[in-house]
């Protein structure tokens, strides 16, 4: 099966980029199919999923694990391209075959070489790739005995994750995991090869022993050989990747590992993967075209074609219409402003909220709302409005019989906010109860752009903190705000959404040395001295450049709907961040520690009942 | 100059595999060249190495440096494809041209437009790619002003490495680095299409936040936030590759990022990369033979063709013969045993050495020694050989006018190291005086196989260690001597060396789990509880694997001539592992090591000076 989608991409490939070469035709295709050779160099012939009636009288040699038994007759053999029926002879002469197998548990790992037969008439089993024959053992070896294990392989997905996690060589068999592992490979092979062959991006590897970045709280410091000086573990090679086009490589890319410390989060690693990218000369669009051709030749076929461009959306639009900045827009229910229709109506919190700076009257309508009975509710609010009002609100916001129209009132990125979660809410609901909202086979890709630059910061929001980070260039219709309004500036940053989830992020960075240090120092306040070496690189020569940052894990996860990207990591720490194999992080003898200059600083109370 | 190497490479790759095929002729693959395109996405049209007399009359954009300015008429710009001459035209209405090329300093970024021309008859410049064109610009614009540098670029390799460093993004604009980088790129991809796309391998990530390995005592350690608990940053993902294998991944591969705190060691580096590899069902020769086709499929057409299979020499054999465990066979000069010639000869240390267990007299013979006067010496010896012993002794080594015989006595072992090294030492000196003993542009491969699988321990000579680590397999025909004399036992273990420097090694692994733990725990008397996954991994059908793991940078570096693996990596650590660019590692504030439980204990001396 994997060759099958691997030639029908080369096939692709072929076609968009040399229409005049037709006569490079399936017949030279179907020979290509040799390339990919699952049994050179191994001590199989054939693998557990390749044989059909075409292979009958060869014999061959299959390795691989005891799936079942059946009869003391039959044994399937499974590795990892499929299953395979063997037939064990039921004559005096094979029954030391009887006795291996019997004697050799289930996910045994076996040799055996055999004939393959045509299965008896009736006897053929559809739902098996190699269903049509079997192979009738004449030599066999146990490579290994299976010892009992903590659960069966084929019931695995009803076992805990704590389990699944503590067994995950175990795990790692399963139909999911091979298929999520190998899918994850080709298609980083398949991006590669877009970057390297076809584009001439070069594969650079950057350090991750590296040092703390201004306001790097989330990073992890490894101590070093020298007292009190620490390594930082980064949270992505950004500054290297600007560093690489001030020093010309021109075209940069890497499957980049990127370290954040988020203590106990759901869902997050504290080691993750991003498809890392950088590129000089290059505009807002270039990199978005870059990307979209990407992800179209890397997408693999069984998940169906993606047209490219990508619809995009303006920061703003994305949270008036959806109320956050990563839509999913798979559905409608999308926020519509009634704050005209509501404007005369007579109720002290519609008219309180209208009066509010920036206050306004917004709705959602769900469809079928009513009738399914997820969403109930019923407002008082009826009794105030006159019939035009209502008829013009249920045009408005296009509602049929039996939907639910939901409506807020308020300050505008409030009211936008909490409809926007209304409007995942209602789509689970319904869901829930049956009414399919979301296509979970379709990939609605959509780019978010003119991100503000700045931020009011949180704890005082009079000071400014940067968007994204302090090296996105701003609009150029915006530059000169900088200096007279920053807050309204808007950054050339763009999100890429796949399905309401963020997948990746980037910005056209600034490459003016006296911008850069403007924002650094007059609006974000930052200390400078940190980045001395990055202010001085954009002095020497900096060209104007751009880049984007994928992450590799949720994307992976979304395209083959996993649950978690757990589910296309091969060894996953858990939310708490350990290993539950191997049960790291653990204990260090303090001895171990003393080349690193560094002690544990015991809370008190381990540290009593350590003392005790 | 990049796709003729690319082209040249896949028309490789298709003949070894499709030679029925031969129709797909240069005209298809001259189509193919339009694959790679340098100018998508961005402000240019074109680079600055590929403009030809075939494109005169068009007009071109080009973005680049500035390499040099002559006369007020003529700009080089450079960018990572070559340089290209700007004509500035000399009428009134360019002034402004020429008012902006004045002013602009060498190394400002800027973008042309113009025109290609022919050079005027004469003033072609072979010596440049591009050289018998220049472009006559019609609009420029300076896109980044470059202030002074702290050395010209041209210059570049005059300067300290220090400097280098610190301005490694200006080192990084030099043609060595830009060709180092990009060669490493593609040998890479190479290698990647044929583990991926030829055979089928999955690139699988493996963590880098993990447990301390028994013994890994030069492994860095990472705080968490569970007190007293750290993560190590593993040397290499050696659990991980055997695990996925107990996983049924059958083959894996990475391009892993490893970790080795070896203090201050010249051209080591603090992290390093490895093509890691691993597979199922395999023995020794597959492995081998997978390694051999993947260096051959990978290796630049520039630096010559590869001939497989490899030679290979036993540990015992190498160390006969050259007195190391990696020699460079550039050359001969090879360890002659000569003890039977000297048995007989009355001087005292020679009978002494003779008489001792393992006790020997070797030579090795140095051509030409005498001749170049960089291997001085005048023995006493001959006085105390007869005609026959001296003229046998000659005969024996091979010696010829003007050479020089070096012989050494003793115990085996030490005979053999002493000689390997003065051998390497003689060639060096030979070469200082202008002898040209090995080729630069050579590479010769050797595997070096069966080495003992335990070595007496350093410290204690009667307690053994792993020559390696301590999942390596045993020879096969020593199995037996597990139990009974495991000194004696070979290891199935093979190291690839080329031009006498180490640039990988593997192992067929255990896969018993009994086995594994009789050498864990009576053997190597090692604790198993850290190892507890593994061995419990081993009994849940564990099939028979091995794999490999070859050094990448200091393969690369070897390939492109490098005097040191930092040519080779784009931000290098200096010898201390500091980065002289960000100044990493730094110190961080007391209260960021708080969520780590963490604090430094300073030298005394430091922690004084800090009190003061």
């Amino acid at each position: 099966a994997f060759w099958i989608i691997w030639l029908s991409q080369l096939c692709y490939n072929w076609e968009k980029h040399i229409l005049t070469f037709s006569f490079i035709s399936l017949c030279c295709l179907s020979a290509l199919i040799f390339l990919l050779d699952l049994s050179y160099f191994v001590a199989r012939s054939k693998t557990c999923g390749e044989l059909r009636l075409a292979h009958v009288g060869q014999e061959v040699t299959l390795c691989g694990w005891i799936q079942y038994k059946r009869h003391e007759q039959f044994v399937v053999l499974r590795d990892f391209q499929g299953l395979t029926q063997i037939l064990i002879p039921q004559v005096e002469a094979a029954s030391h075959l009887r006795k291996l197998f019997s004697d050799a548990p289930v996910e045994s790992v076996v040799r055996v070489t055999g004939i393959v037969i045509p299965r008896p008439p009736g006897q053929a089993n559809p739902r098996m790739q190699t269903g049509d024959i079997e192979v009738k053992a004449e030599t066999a070896e146990v490579l290994n005995y299976c010892k009992k294990l903590p659960f069966e392989i084929k019931d695995f997905t009803k076992k805990t994750e704590a389990l699944r996690m503590q067994y995950r060589y175990l795990d790692l068999r399963s139909i999911q995991m091979q298929y999520n592992l190998r899918l994850r490979s080709q298609v980083v092979m398949r991006m590669r090869e877009y970057l390297c062959n076809c584009y001439d991006f070069v594969d650079v590897e950057t350090p991750t022993l590296f040092k703390k970045t201004p306001g790097g709280a989330k990073e992890f410091v490894v101590p070093s050989r020298e007292a009190g000086k620490f390594y930082s573990l980064p949270q992505s090679p950004q500054q290297f990747k600007q560093l690489l086009m001030v020093g010309g490589l021109d075209r940069y890319f890497q499957v980049a590992r990127c370290y954040r410390d988020e203590g106990s989060k759901p869902d997050r690693q504290p080691e993750f993967t991003q498809i890392d990218i950088e590129m000089s000369f290059v505009d807002q669009d270039g990199i978005l075209a870059l990307i979209e051709g990407m992800l179209q030749y890397s997408w693999p076929k069984e998940k169906g074609l993606i047209k490219i461009p990508f619809p995009s959306i303006t920061y703003d639009e994305a949270l008036s219409t959806y109320g956050t900045d990563k839509p999913d827009t798979r559905f409608g229910m999308k926020i519509v402003d009634v704050s005209h229709i509501l404007r005369n109506v007579d109720v002290g919190f519609l008219q309180n909220s209208l009066r509010e700076p920036h206050g306004t009257v917004k709705a959602i309508c769900i469809p079928q709302g009513a009738v399914s009975e997820a969403i109930c509710g019923n407002s008082p609010l009826g009794k105030f409005l006159n019939e035009e009002q209502k008829s013009e609100l249920i045009r408005t916001v296009e509602a049929n019989m039996e939907d639910v129209v939901l409506l807020a009132a308020g300050q505008h990125k409030k009211v936008c906010s909490a409809l926007g979660k209304l409007r995942l809410k209602s789509a689970e609901l319904l869901e829930a109860k049956g009414l399919l909202f979301r296509d979970p086979s379709a990939f609605h890709f959509l780019w978010v752009v003119e991100f503000p630059l700045f931020l009011p910061k949180e704890e005082n929001p009079v000071e400014l903190e940067a968007a994204h980070h302090p090296f996105t260039a701003p609009h150029p219709l915006d530059e000169h705000l900088l200096y007279s309004d920053p807050s309204q500036v808007r950054g050339q940053h763009y999100d890429l959404v796949l399905n309401g989830n963020e997948i990746g992020g980037g910005s056209i960075r600034i490459h003016n040395a006296k911008q850069q240090r403007f924002i650094l120092e007059t609006v974000l306040k930052e200390d400078t001295e940190l980045l001395f070496h990055l202010l001085e690189a954009l002095e020497s020569g900096a060209p104007p450049h751009g880049g984007i940052a994928l992450g590799l894990d949720r994307l992976i996860c979304l395209l083959v709907g996993g649950s978690s990207i757990r589910d296309v990591i091969a060894f996953p720490k858990s939310f708490k961040g350990r290993d539950l194999m191997s049960n790291a992080p653990d204990y260090v003898d303090p001895q171990e520690l003393e080349p690193y200059h560094v002690q544990v600083t015991w809370p008190l109370t381990e540290a009593k009942a350590r003392t005790n």
